[in-house]
């Protein structure tokens, strides 16, 4: 298999492949990229499929980086390219060279499997805008083994490069769905998963609920929270206590907090 | 009190205030900038003496920030400053015209008075790098109604202004200090405080462990965690339970799931 090398960042391929920082671009191509050495070593190993990768030996950082290109050569369809054309395709200050391509996978709520021998913990998140907080809420979800993530009203993909960094490889191994609110509640229902609505006018404490049997977090957006007509559809409205001069946390940081409390319900000393 | 204004950039007294941005410059004049109305306000809520305040009408992004010039002013020594000037002076992306310069307060060991009244909860944090995860440390510790955060080996100062900015404020109203570890651990061991290593290599879940009397809870750097000297000084090895694939937590996000178990168990429904 000979390796190709593109030179020009006008390369009608080098534009297609800038076109997946973008969700429109991404959503066309039904592509994503992954950058980053470590990145890429994780899709890997939580067994996604590496369509092609493109990588500029000048840029790697480690040995490392040479070594892996070695490692997948042959498996991986490989192409090199200049400095300015990864440099276009790159979304990173600081790139180390390698990127990598995968086909998108489906996120309906139908790829959703429950397990049976043991309560479902599944976080649901609305209307989450930055990618940083979102990314950092699947890898939370996934230190928590959650079942899976369900984002109601999704403003920000989880295709987008920055959410795929803030999750450090969570996103290609936690389940994730994307839907409305109401089919993301008619699932939780027809499951007989509880719901929780986390809003700062709840008078219940996180630590007086019982999240032994399935549970539903519900986290709302940054600057608003949850919408009234979302919070009216949960079993129990719960929050955490402020003790601070603050009157409300990040909501990566609630989230996990609450998540490990259900997991601190479960958890058996051995 | 007629205002100044401010014009150029090569201006002798906004070339020093540029120097705010670094450690260094800070630490000669022992000033901070405190950039952008809401962390202002912020630091005036929690009775921190502002010297002066630049400000640049042009960059102002809502009336508000016009009708906070106008509440303090007679109060606070003004400075009207030009675009470019402010740009120079800013720290910020997107900055909103909005400048406030304090003085550095102390942050020795002596500075810290414990309750009598309640059980201490202190976060140690040692050698921790970025300033956003150390202003991060600050709100969920501020949140969590710690008494205290003692930083060891400190390589980011608390007057960064990304600190700051993550701190969400509550770098004004918390009790911090800065120190050697082994001042550090003199202090804690002095007032009977019982100290907790977060480590991964911990065999003891910090779910099993008692908080319900004065305790610290010690994290360590993003990269290396705790040496194994400060480990092995502290009275117990405590982890978080990892379900996912990753081996590891944001060193944010460890410090808060422990201080709110700390909380939790020291939480007395009503």
């Amino acid at each position: 298999m000979e390796e190709e090398f593109i030179q020009s960042k006008q390369n009608p391929r080098i534009k297609a492949l800038s076109r997946l920082q973008e969700r429109s671009g991404r959503r066309k191509l039904g592509l994503f990229a992954v950058e980053g050495l470590r990145e890429l070593q994780r899709c890997i190993l939580a067994g996604v499929e590496v369509k092609e990768i493109y990588f500029c030996p000048d840029m790697f950082k480690s040995l490392e980086h040479s070594g892996f290109i070695t490692s997948v050569r042959g498996k991986i369809p490989l192409c090199r390219v200049s400095e300015q054309a990864f440099e276009k395709i790159s979304n990173r200050e600081g790139c180390d060279g390698i990127f990598g391509v995968c086909e998108q996978w489906k996120t309906s709520l139908k790829e959703i499997v429950l397990p049976q021998d043991k309560p479902a913990l599944i976080l649901v998140a609305d209307r989450i805008e930055k990618p940083g907080n979102l990314g950092a809420m699947l890898r939370s979800a996934d230190a928590s083994g959650a079942t899976a993530v369900l984002l109601s009203n999704p403003i920000t993909d989880i295709f987008n490069p920055s959410v795929i960094r803030a999750s450090q490889g969570a996103v290609f191994s936690l389940k994730i769905a994307e839907a409305s609110e109401g089919e993301i509640f008619d699932f939780l229902k027809a499951n007989g998963i509880k719901t929780y609505a986390a809003a700062l006018g709840a008078t219940k404490i996180v630590w007086d609920c019982d999240f032994k049997e399935s549970s539903a977090i519900v986290m709302g957006s940054e600057k608003d929270g949850l919408p009234q007509d979302i919070i009216d559809r949960c079993d129990e409205i719960v929050k955490l206590p402020m003790l601070g001069q603050a009157d409300s946390l990040n909501v990566n940081i609630a989230a996990t907090l609450i998540l490990f409390e259900a997991v601190r319900q479960r958890y058996k000393k051995i």
